[in-house]
């Protein structure tokens, strides 16, 4: 018996764990003052009230004989299928419904898909990154390339014609950057995929806090991108859905490698490994696509977005380097006075008692790095930013 | 790019809709006669009062902000690992907390354990055998051997000696045959297991079903499993969890190979690829060990076990030799006048309009069997039972 050997290259992150250790510390030697968390990536506003009543109403229905759900299909049900079908209609993106799988979350599918691709693939990843994009690949041994994010492209990396790779990844808006990409540096990505016989895992995760018409919120708003991308969407950020569960992904039949279509083999290897999402989640995420459930997540997404312009009007009135906040809930900012990411993190906490996520965790990239999130609430953000404003 | 080519080694599956082909072709031919399902491997009765209430009130804490809750943690709540914990206890098995993970089902789990395993290891896999045991290792490239399960050793087959393996699958009650092993006999697989440092999966979905005391519900109350075994379970059977999805998986923290922790490997691979089974719906599951939602559970097994029982009454009255219904709800049955699997499927819905399972869909050992399941409901399973005893 050998186990996955992989698993023993992968590197512990410390990141979030010596966060809270430093926290711990920090709140023992300072009992009496107040601390403004602002490092979380989670949402903190609850459950829009028309998610609420969708859920207590299907729950009633699986109390009944007559109405009772058991087994349903694997790759979601139709109702749902066809809301986000409809969803993609608004910026003209076409969609088949059996193009569209329901998922427990982005983060689950992305690591899945890699199921379908060999093991003898070169990935591409930008750095600083979502670490789930790294370890899931050194789980399955595959060779791994970074490209540089960084201030000089804004941390938007346009393709390198010299690097071979099959799998990209590109998260726009990104986390932990906040950075979009435009219709045109995206074209140059979907360009080199189908140049190179690549394909792109794009994850839309964070497409609700795009605020222009002109910034591309799926991938398929980039002619040729069906033959060259999957893409990855989640109710976490759209509707408060992290501790609710439910995401969905696209892979176009028209995607083909090897002559096999890749929306087959997902399928085949969902069918398998997986029974679908729970009916009263699915009625839940076909409730946001309602007219009352857009007018309700719709405020609480601006009420994220109003923290983050407090937090990047901040920055502008201090002339600090920022990407992100316009059309993101992450503000990443250079670290002021050239300091360190972990040394800003300590000088944040120490001076002002809040707190951030360095940088340096994301990758090499990230160093002398910051990320400010928007999820906190309103007057904690207020408070943190006049906070902040003293210092500088 | 290379597609996962092991995908193109499947076989394509078209044992349900051949079923549901010959079905649609009977009912047109036959608008007036009434159809009797018995193959469905599914649940009918509605979810338990208490579980019901137990999602209408998770739904109302999510939608109040003091009560909200974001990301929880990948393996589970503690407060439903607690409630599994104690519901081991119950047979003496002692289980630490941090040995359960929680999971959106058993199938999901079977499949995705292998991410932790090499890809050089044997699997054995007995026949007939659920067919995702075999469909997940031919994903991956395994090496999968058989062990045949048949009428002289009833459908349990026991440890060859001469034979190599390193990943071992045991079900049971057994999926589709009902067959449960005893301890002794479970005693033996233990045993080899831990002389040839192989990995036993055992998928204990079932066990709900079981009725003696002497018989094992987990294979934890078999000495020396906590150092061989993982074992697989589900609310899906327990509580009619089919459409609202959680299961949960043991890895006992002795459970070593290469001097390396399974369980730590497995919470690896959870934080990563996973984020957790929703809140709202762990409540529900945590309501099930409720001492009413206990009541109300067993009632409704106690109705698929009376429909067993009318079932294997039929069988032993008509001397047709049949394995399950006693401790499962599957009755595993050798067809009468020595006719093929699919020969007697086409003989019952020709002649009596019950439909069943053709053993032969389930493995080379399957051919010449027969499955009924006893998810239906009262009147129909009586009637066909009534029909079928017309019949020989």
């Amino acid at each position: 018996m050998n186990i996955n050997s992989n698993y023993l290259n992968l590197q512990d992150s410390y990141l979030f764990s010596t966060i809270a250790k430093k926290v711990v510390e920090f709140t023992q030697k300072n009992p009496g003052k107040k601390l403004i968390k602002m490092g979380i990536g989670d949402v903190t506003l609850p459950l829009a009230p028309v998610v609420v009543d969708a859920i207590k109403k299907a729950a009633d229905e699986m109390g009944v004989q007559s109405s009772f759900k058991g087994y349903g299909p694997e790759q979601g049900y139709a109702f749902l299928r066809d809301a986000i079908k409809k969803y993609y209609q608004r910026k003209d993106v076409q969609l088949e419904s059996d193009e569209i799988f329901i998922s427990d979350g982005a983060k689950s599918d992305l690591g899945n898909i890699l199921d379908i691709f060999g093991l003898d693939n070169t990935v591409l990843i930008p750095d600083p990154v979502y670490p789930v994009y790294v370890d899931t690949n050194i789980m399955a041994g595959r060779k791994v390339l970074f490209i540089d994010a960084n201030e000089s492209n804004g941390f938007l990396p346009l393709p390198d014609e010299t690097i071979k790779c099959d799998i990209i990844y590109i998260c726009s808006p990104n986390n932990p950057t906040g950075a979009v990409y435009s219709k045109s540096d995206l074209k140059k990505w979907v360009d080199y995929a189908l140049k190179n016989d690549a394909v792109i895992l794009f994850d839309a995760a964070y497409e609700c806090f795009i605020k222009s018409e002109e910034l591309p919120n799926s991938i398929y708003e980039i002619d040729g991108a069906k033959d060259c991308a999957i893409e990855f969407c989640s109710f976490s950020k759209t509707a408060g859905f992290t501790g609710t569960r439910c995401g969905y992904t696209v892979v176009p039949k028209s995607l083909k490698r090897q002559d096999t279509m890749l929306n087959k083999l997902w399928l085949r290897r969902q069918t398998t490994k997986f029974n679908g999402v729970p009916y009263i989640v699915q009625r839940a995420a076909e409730a946001v696509f309602s007219q009352e459930g857009q007018i309700q997540i719709k405020n609480n997404l601006q009420y994220y977005s109003e923290n983050a312009k407090i937090i990047s009007d901040t920055m502008d009135k201090k002339g600090i380097w920022y990407t992100g906040g316009k059309h993101s809930p992450y503000i990443w900012l250079k670290c002021p006075n050239n300091m360190k990411s972990w040394e800003f993190f300590d000088f944040l906490l120490n001076n002002i008692a809040v707190v951030g996520t360095p940088g340096a965790g994301f990758g090499k990239n990230g160093e002398g790095y910051f990320r400010l999130t928007s999820f906190g609430n309103r007057e904690n953000t207020l408070e943190a930013m006049n906070r902040f404003s003293s210092l500088f």
